[in-house]
């Protein structure tokens, strides 16, 4: 999603290594699920921001690539239990007990994963780093059910959105940030000056995120997108949108989010264009990544740092 | 499911007492679905065996309520995860979208709990109590898929179905059992004596749960039971039953595993009872509560491990 390629291939590269090589369960099911997630891709960006921050305080990444494993497959995890089904709609002619069987799996699998992940890191990291994963994995799930009693909430408050992209996002990146900074024997003052920039970082990425939803169709980047919407998610552009909507606008995207069948996605991604909501997107998405450069003020200038500086700058980028 | 009001009501009370005052979170949906299912009974049998470990090393088992309670909740959250639907004729007559919005806030549940019970160890526990306790997280996982895909196979061996047992129930006795001792800080020889006892318990206590699954209904405990048949699991009198079955009795059970409607339920449990699955069975956890018993011989006589010994007793009882 995010162009991050300039910095560091070769970490991505041991990172990916280390994935390969290190996770391997005796329940070849088990072991299946999660390689096949950990194939479908992602940027690493997690792992990445940790080696960075422990970088930036005179740490050698290459020493630190299993906790940053860990964060990936953190999220790893959480994609795995993402995958159950929540949808009735994509039930429709396929075989349900095949489905409900892959449900389990899911389940499992990710239970799995987060119990090995916590299994090494109590065997091999000294507190807080446990704390700080475990109590980052409650604020994920927190994120998660918020977002999910949210679905469909067109009077949702920007403040309220901005809390669940805190929790359910941000609260990773964050923690990247953090242990990446304990890992590099960090100052109180530079840790937390790290922790806010993976925080306010987190923030913008999920903007971004949010943003691609209903821009990539109008780019050549393959079919349209718009799952968000389709799933009644309520991402920051709509909101923003509907704050200048008139009522037709309005009248509309309660149908379409009521699943009445009059309304097409693509009439509701030109409404949030025409209300503002996609400017009005990219303003916030640069607010926060203004402000997660700012929070490096207390880091001394180093390669990583300008890295970091790199990664939130790529998140104006279309 | 077994009896073991004798021992200690007054501590189970106060794990009571600490599950209704401590878990408390932000989220109302996550705070409900637990308390549901901490409401919906169970006899708190792992807390028991936690702190009469650590009362048998001579600890307070007062001081150790906390501990204990997260073993019972680590039980809970597996419990909310099991609840993710598993069978496609349990939907029939449901509205799906609801099931499934079930379904994403069972597993976020679960996966909140076991967060915020890794965040509370993690905080308050030193190695290796952490770190135990996310392994057997681990091991139950592992044996939960182990059992999936063992679904239905009439022909599994009683080696790997002690295998299974073993992961999915037995490992959660035997931390329970070490983290006690640990707690009571006995020596390496204690500590693995009261594990191998946990351990061995925790299987005679599966195969039991088995074993009443089929003569529940012999009894006056209400409905029949027999759901671990309906649900196609391999129990221990099945397997039993099938080494000494004749070839019409295999034939019935292949037909109802392969879900032909000819053959009833109270069919197979006559054909389990004549077959000798229901003696077996009963011979089976006598020799593991046995193993159970003598694993305390380095542990010395006190009032706790009197209790441990009758808990191993109740077992033989119906």
């Amino acid at each position: 999603m995010i162009e991050t390629a300039r910095s560091d291939p070769s970490l991505s590269a041991l990172v990916e290594e280390f994935f390969r090589n290190s996770f391997t369960t005796d329940n070849p099911l088990i072991t299946e699920a999660i390689r096949r997630m950990l194939a479908a891709g992602g940027k690493r960006i997690r792992p990445r921001i940790a080696l960075l921050c422990a970088e930036a305080n005179g740490a050698l990444p290459q020493a630190h690539l299993e906790l940053a494993a860990y964060l990936e497959l953190i999220h790893v995890a959480t994609l795995i239990h993402d995958d159950v089904v929540d949808n009735a709609v994509i039930r429709r002619g396929v075989n349900a007990t095949a489905v409900d069987y892959g449900n389990r799996i899911s389940v499992l699998a990710g239970d799995y994963l987060f119990a090995w992940i916590f299994k090494n890191v109590t065997a091999r990291y000294a507190h807080p780093i446990p704390n700080i994963l475990s109590a980052t994995l409650a604020q994920i799930c927190d994120g998660e059910v918020l977002q999910l009693r949210s679905l469909g909430n067109l009077d949702l408050q920007l403040g309220a959105y901005v809390e669940i992209v805190m929790k359910k996002t941000a609260s990773l990146f964050a923690a990247a940030a953090e242990c990446g900074a304990i890992l590099g024997s960090a100052s109180a003052c530079r840790r937390k000056a790290l922790r806010d920039f993976g925080l306010y970082y987190g923030i913008a990425f999920q903007m971004k995120d949010d943003l691609l939803d209903v821009t990539a169709n109008a780019q050549m980047l393959g079919k349209p997108a718009c799952n968000d919407l389709r799933e009644r998610k309520v991402t920051i552009p709509l909101l923003l949108a509907l704050k200048h909507a008139d009522a037709p606008f309005r009248a509309t995207v309660e149908r379409f989010y009521a699943g009445d069948g009059d309304a097409t996605v693509s009439a509701l991604v030109t409404g949030i264009d025409t209300f503002g909501g996609i400017e009005g997107t990219r303003s916030e998405i640069a607010r926060y990544a203004d402000r997660a450069r700012l929070s490096l003020a207390p880091v001394q200038e180093s390669r990583a740092k300008a890295q970091l500086q790199h990664l939130a700058a790529a998140l104006l980028e279309e």
